[in-house]
């Protein structure tokens, strides 16, 4: 009874899957912010590069990864599938419970996936340096990894008050070569308004995404990157569920539910956009949820609409699941599903009836969490325990009504540097918190009128 | 090109390797450390179950794994192998160098190796519990992951200076359900006697020990275990190195070095002894080279003697490589590699030549280390480093002779747990630090005569 399901290095995928070539309509391109005129190429070109930006609009089924992109995914990737049996046991459940392991990335999640890609597409246009923000550090830390290894300089702006307080991705920035400056900084036009304002600012995303793309606009050799949301984002998330694909057909089994956590969509559609495609190509029938906070509900609570990506409203209007751009989350304690949006491809996807949605309380999810470390060994990210909460309801519910349903989920990194949440969890300080109707509908009314 | 080589999952090893077998002599038995006379099995059962006692003194060249340990070892073993292809190009030599990654367990290092087969040989004999010391918290959480794995309660005692500042190895222990209490602390006689004169005391391992010895002498429900040092612990290990051969032999290459750092001495033990067995039974050449720090150096700097385990005296004497009991390591970054002594078997094979010893600083480990992370993605522990050092100068040796040697060492666990130790070293706050001779000797004088 095998356990552990792996694929050889030449497992690694080939080529990204697009989804957009297999739905019935493409997603809404995104509006320029001036002109709310759809934005083209050009629009995007001082931010990324044009194969990006190809990347971004495609319809091709199928997109090649360029062999150097491959060969830095051999340091890690094909990552493991396994079948948490202890897991099943513990449970008492019927169910089959698969698992697909991205936290043995250097950087700990699936991050780097999207980060050595857009590395390589930057640095083949000539760009020699990336910027970007980061809040806990996991996608500043996966850019400086592909950077490294891409031989390309990167700056992080990250969050001030992470900065000091959860400093150890940030030391990986820097073993990996990277340079990090706490946001608001006075390296910037806007981080330096912010400050003569307010000094002591313990700064915010939609900050430290200003002063990045700040830096990218004004400079030549230099591009901005961003760690989600995007299309071309997760397209290259594919990766993950490509190989599963390969890994359940090994396993001899299919699932009937594919589950990942979203915050901006990128892990879940990875791991479930080629179960869609499967789906919409071949009549097969997985139910694919994502599942986010109660306390940041965009797919479940949230509307389908055009928004802003930030709160300065700088970036392209994008129509996705959200809960306005004035939206404030909560301090809860997945830093990584704290976004008022949702990424268009997932939004879209979700609109069509192709995918569905669950939101869970923080307590349920380190409870379950903890379940599963505990049968399985590895500690997980607090984002992806939103995953594992809804996959142990999936579970009772098998375990009531006997049936031995398929569950496959995308556990998408480990848990190291977020042990603290997990002490706070243990000494019952946690407080459950769902975001209120009548909030989310005042966050809703300075929705862009399109 | 391959990069990686998986084993399957019946790739793990059937039985541990016992080097003792092969030996012209096996190495000398444990005194009692009171009588001084050679310790008897009936010696150790107030802290040992009769299984692990008896693995202690055999000759016998294989020991069955039982098949709930290798059910275990599943989750994370086969470990990988991987070539360092990225890495040998930026050192710019002609050496092919070999990695095998013991970080992917769930406690991220080679620990639980040991720690889930001296759980199962105590359930075996009814021990329901089992107390252990824990510095910066590998070995303790390493232990409470296998008690949680096999249905067991866990204590650990955590050197108090460690329990606050050190925290999420803390953590860790709790998620997996283990006790942790901060030594000295007011559970036992010898905590309360300690505090009784010194009530700020910061701890230390050998109080630790001694609280955690205590626990489980008094109670028969309860045994003690311990992560390195022991023949036991040595010949768990051996997984490693079994399966390090197999896979070089996926790689179609035999290593002329193997390299692994030591503290205690298992990590090296596990990868080396499998080696130093096809040296003895094949006539292989292969050169087995422990690394420790220039600020712990019982292999390079210290005297084979008879030497108690601990400080406080308590232990049987073992015959070592022992820079003497009242050894008092200094704050280097490398929690894992400050202990006194050095496991005997290894001991025994270096006064047999079969094994080598270098000693490194720690500037250069953790120079050595970020240059490994920036080709290789992964972010080694400090311990690792050491090994990491060696293989550098190795890899330089090629460089400048042009030689295309083969070389394999043990990246022992991951640095996730370890990144303030390498924002000092990137702030130039480390200091080099090399044991002075005089006070060896100092400490030498306190060696028991035997």
């Amino acid at each position: 009874m095998a356990t552990k399901f792996l694929l050889p290095e030449d497992g690694i995928p080939t080529s990204w899957y697009n989804v957009a070539a297999d739905l019935p309509t493409p997603p809404p391109p995104p509006l320029h912010p001036g002109t709310l005129q759809p934005a083209g190429p050009d629009d995007l070109a001082p931010l990324f590069p044009m194969g990006l930006i190809m990347q971004e609009m495609s319809t091709e089924p199928t997109i090649e990864i360029p062999d150097e992109v491959r060969e830095i995914y051999r340091l890690w990737r094909p990552t493991p599938l396994l079948r948490a049996r202890r897991w099943e046991k513990a449970l008492g459940t019927p169910a089959k419970i698969f698992y697909k392991y991205e936290g043995i990335s250097p950087a700990g999640s699936h991050k780097p996936n999207t980060a050595v890609a857009q590395a390589w597409y930057n640095k083949e246009e000539g760009v020699t340096k990336l910027t970007t923000e980061t809040g806990a550090g996991q996608w500043g830390s996966a850019l400086a990894l592909a950077c490294q290894l891409m031989g390309m300089e990167c700056l992080v702006y990250m969050v001030k008050v992470s900065y000091y307080q959860k400093p150890y991705r940030r030391s990986m920035i820097r073993v990996w070569g990277g340079e990090v400056i706490p946001s608001p900084s006075d390296t910037t036009e806007c981080g330096r308004a912010i400050l003569a304002k307010d000094p002591d600012s313990p700064g915010s995303l939609g900050i430290a995404i200003s002063e990045a793309v700040e830096v990218a606009v004004k400079r030549d050799d230099t591009h901005y990157s961003l760690g989600s949301v995007l299309n071309h984002v997760t397209l290259h998330q594919t990766v993950i569920g490509q190989e599963a694909l390969a890994q359940m057909e090994m396993a001899d089994a299919y699932p009937d539910f594919v589950v990942g956590c979203v915050g901006g969509g990128s892990n879940f559609a990875g791991i479930a956009f080629p179960f869609v495609g499967e789906n919409l190509k071949k009549g097969k029938k997985t139910r694919c949820i994502g599942v986010e906070p109660a306390a940041c509900p965009s797919m479940t609570k949230g509307l389908y609409a055009f928004d802003y990506g930030d709160t300065a409203k700088f970036t392209p209007l994008l129509k996705m699941d959200t809960l306005g751009h004035d939206f404030v989350p909560p301090g809860i304690h997945a830093g990584g599903l704290r976004y008022h949006g949702m990424a268009p491809m997932v939004s879209h996807l979700h609109q069509l009836g192709l995918v569905e949605a669950r939101s869970v309380m923080q307590t349920e999810v380190f409870d379950a969490g903890i379940s599963f470390s505990r049968s399985e060994g590895i500690v997980p990210a607090p984002e992806s325990n939103h995953a594992i909460a809804v996959v142990r309801q999936l579970a009772e519910d098998c375990r009531q009504s006997g049936e031995a349903k398929t569950i496959l989920f995308n556990l998408s990194g480990h848990g190291h540097f977020d042990m603290a949440a997990y002490d706070n969890y243990l000494d019952g300080k946690l407080e459950d918190y769902a975001y209120p109707e009548e909030k989310i509908k005042e966050a809703m009314k300075n929705l862009p009128k399109v």
